[in-house]
């Protein structure tokens, strides 16, 4: 995949440091040495064994750069066993029975996804709220202007400014509740080691100490092949790039019509000085129907064959990834495109 | 579009007699009349026009043909124009205004599609609920044979039959929760007039009658513009082909493992006597697979431009009620399928 | 899945007799006895058995009906078996060597399909060349006519209405020549046999003369699992779609901006009797939007496992049917839009 | 978007730095100046102006770092504009109408995605060529064993591996040739200035020497909205991905039934140690997934409203750039898992 977080001219538009961040390597690695010290400490305190507090603390300490998974991943297609490697000869063969035993890859990097994926809904429902507010303060400034109101792509009555706005409006508060309930559907560890099981003389102390000591739930069992979790992600996030998708349209149409419906500021063009192009307005169309699109990989992706799967849950990481930056941009980009709204409506 | 509800040999298969019916013809045009009816009613009572029950009445009992509107739906792209062009005329010029007034043709199209729509979302779940009940009695009669679990299409270690299921029911209560919550939101009239912002002097009490005589809510407003309701039934639709489409390739898969892991009754072969298809379990992956694109169109037939849209809503008839067809096929062959598992494990 | 096609009144807009002729039953039960005589008589002919002329005119006139066939797709997922099992009843015992051995039913099925398939392709091939002649009588009454021209959504600079309408006709040659060598490559017979190895004694003697009974070229070998030429066929209907697709976003927009662009003859409101709806231009993109999800379906449908798959085989059914009659009425739309162009321009 | 490539251990598996530098902004941006030059000239050899060959030395050797665009790309939503300025400025006004003078940005970029895209397709070409052979060896050793065949995921009749190989290998020739058609259609310049007229005295010769200064062949107008030639390279593409993607199902397959059939080399689990997981199997499906559905979004992305499109090229940028990345990774990863294969058959 190609990156525009990074790209040095195209980040300019469509990179989100907020959420790269969140879907780099450094972050995901710390994620995984947090979950395997949450798992030793649990392991520990189930059996008394004093051990486990420090290795642990060696786990959370371990100097273990991103690249050095890299062999493994090729080989694996995960880059777990590499890193319960390293791990397991840092420690030494004396605490190795503390160090991801047994967990099984999914249960650390499903976790992982978890504790990623609530910040990056939680962002996204920030800019959303942010949108709202500040579509409130430009029905503030233009609500009362009239404007001709189109209706199947033609001229139909006039109406209130308010009207229009209203109607981008419409299905935040929908959209922000929907996220509140993905985020707390998916404050849960995966546990369920190779086959999902639990099999372990005490699962129920251990699953409720590892959710514990992440500050998350223990749903009581594994759902490694049960993705209604990201599934609830997904379908607030896609909804949220429609509703962007529709201001970005409207924008779009409204300012092709003429300025008695909108004025932007907006984007230069090589050849014509005199045009302004509205950038931000096209982007978040390209954005909804990616993220459509990005929605059907889901689906796929969650239909996970047997005890748990290689081929969906590898597309799952690619696709939830790519959404959750789609749907970030959708917001941040929604927001700035309000704010070149110069004059709306007569 | 090409049927298989009504094709002589494939709607052996694929035909589903209790969802066609809630998308024919006849029946759509039953429920506008219905809905212009409760219309003209509620006119009529907030005016204290006495002849507002007399017109609704001659409504219901119109005998307008599905067939009349088609020179009008050729033209128009909806056939609401032409349908009231034909209810004016049968109650006659002092009565016109009882028929539509304050009415747009999206507004009969949505209501009566949410009708339609909770009573699919309805079967769709008394079909979870049924295959959840097949499936714990599959466990009744198999769930303590052992079985080889696979991880990553690969023997990983030996687990229950009752395992097996348990994944397969793993996301239906969830999915029972989702459709009821998709029903609870749908059940709404959709009310705005030509641009949406129900232009009436009494449009509370308008909106509230119109609504009761529907046994409908009013939620208050238009929602032409904002598809959530709709998007959630279809997510509630699109997740519940990926829960049936899982076992489908589960048994697929393990069919070809061999008798070691299942043995279905099913298809035959016009080569291979001796092979029995999995066809059942096919077909699922095959519904799966489609509905995840349908949900990729459902999003972006809900992006309405402008105050109402036509490209975006004539797109979303087309998606809903296939993808309703796609659902409802899934739980019936999931149902069908499981009966079909002559044994299970060793 | 909803017909529209025999529906009572979408088929207005949307139904195509041309094409739904071609995907009917009858249709497709008269190509599989046309198939299976040829094949009988192929059979005679290697052999020499005199008998193989008069089986295969029994097979041409085995009075067979289509929903004779419903008990065994509904248990096989084909419908050939219970057609094989019928021909053999009807020619006895001492002729059923001669009826079907040999061939599996994707052989029967794949070969009747590439000979809808040429026909449709030609079809829609004609309609483009009957609308590209329509283009250029568009271009001879309007194309000197000044026009505002648009990029990115916003009025550029002043160009000849003949600019607007070659843009239209820019991908029609080339579609043509694509269409063409799509039904070049499809003019062959599908046989493998049941594994897909052609296991017979003369199998080059036997694939030359099947071939000629149907006027077909044999291939060589078996094509169950390369589906290359049906993909030909849908690269080609897609971009048709995506090239009438244009034609319809750009009227739509032309038609919102105002006279000063177009003005089309189109659909009435049942609210705002002032208004034109451009229906037409609004469906070509739905039909556009749909194709390109199709396409995906096509290409997911395209990756048959093994030696021969079911459930992508299925799949691929129901996703070029319906292409087809997405392209169809797209082409079919286009020509009708174009006449209902009132003023082009100023 | 979230990048694989450069990422510290997914680029193990999924990193291709054959192609990731062809899309790097430093290779955009050496194209870039490579074309303006390359016009620069051109319009100094029509003007007879001897000044052209200095100013297009002076671009060619322009040191303008990509971040120096990045804020020009985050107001106009391209990156040309910003580099024309700075190229004006570089060359001073007395010569500034020598640059870029007639061309919009999408003649630049346009121009410069046909320079990548002949380059990315040759080398998906020769990975093609390079899997074929493996194929064929891979004939050479393990062709005459037998294997159990499957046919709708069921034992069907014991074929030669030669047939199974024989069956991945089949679409390739005419992949071939379809990619090279696909080159051919691609070499050519993209120039139409601002709303795509060419409008210069001289056009013919101008196009004519533009596109001899760089190696291409004029098409004699522009193809601003006409996205033929890149959909006929995103074709070849997914096809690609298609054939790769049924070697990857079909070894996944084979190996989950057992060792009868196939025994691969692959990845380790972190809990299981005894296992084997089909990693490079499994990434094939997902890229074959995506593919898909990254065609879907080609076709959107090939509709561009008007005389320039802004949110439809925008997709494609999105799309294509991906889409190469799927195909060089399917490609490469096929012949890498064809060299994992211990044991192929009895």
């Amino acid at each position: 995949m190609i990156s525009y977080s990074d790209h040095p001219w195209m980040s300019g538009l469509f990179g989100d440091p907020e959420i790269d961040v969140r879907f780099s390597a450094d972050t995901e690695l710390a994620q995984y040495l947090r979950i395997e010290a949450a798992w030793t400490r649990a392991l520990g305190a189930i059996s008394d064994d004093a051990k486990g507090e420090e290795v642990a603390k060696a786990i959370e300490m371990a100097s273990i750069a991103p690249v050095d998974l890299k062999d493994g991943f090729a080989r694996d297609g995960v880059p777990i066993p590499a890193l319960v490697k390293a791990l397991r000869r840092l420690v030494g063969p004396d605490a190795e029975h503390l160090v991801h035993h047994g967990l099984t890859s999914q249960d650390v990097m499903d976790t992982a996804l978890v504790l990623t994926l609530t910040e990056v809904l939680g962002i996204v429902g920030a800019r959303l709220k942010r949108l709202d507010a500040d579509l409130s303060a430009l029905t503030g400034v233009h609500g009362s202007a009239e404007i001709m109101g189109y209706t199947r792509m033609q001229p139909a009555l006039t109406v209130a400014v308010a009207e229009v706005i209203a109607r981008w409006q419409q299905s935040i508060p929908g959209l922000l509740t929907q996220g509140t309930a993905a985020i707390d559907g998916l404050a849960v560890i995966q546990w369920g080691g190779p086959v999902g099981v639990r099999e372990h003389s005490k699962a129920k102390e251990l699953g409720a100490v590892f959710a514990s000591n992440l500050s998350l739930s223990d749903p009581g069992r594994a759902w490694h092949t049960d993705r209604s979790r990201i599934l609830s992600a997904m379908n607030f996030i896609s909804q949220v790039t429609v509703m962007a998708g529709k201001i970005g349209e409207d924008l779009a149409l409204m300012s092709a019509i003429g300025p008695s419906q909108v004025v932007l500021k907006g984007g230069g063009s090589s050849a014509m000085p005199h045009k302004v192009n509205p950038v931000k307005a096209e982007v978040l169309i390209t954005l909804a129907d990616r993220a459509a699109l990005l929605q059907a990989a889901s689906l796929r992706a969650a239909r996970h064959e047997g005890l748990r799967s290689g081929q969906a849950w590898t597309m799952e990481w690619q696709t939830v990834a790519e959404a959750c930056a789609v749907a970030a941009s959708s917001t941040r980009l929604a927001i700035d495109l309000i704010a070149e709204i110069e004059s709306f409506g007569a």
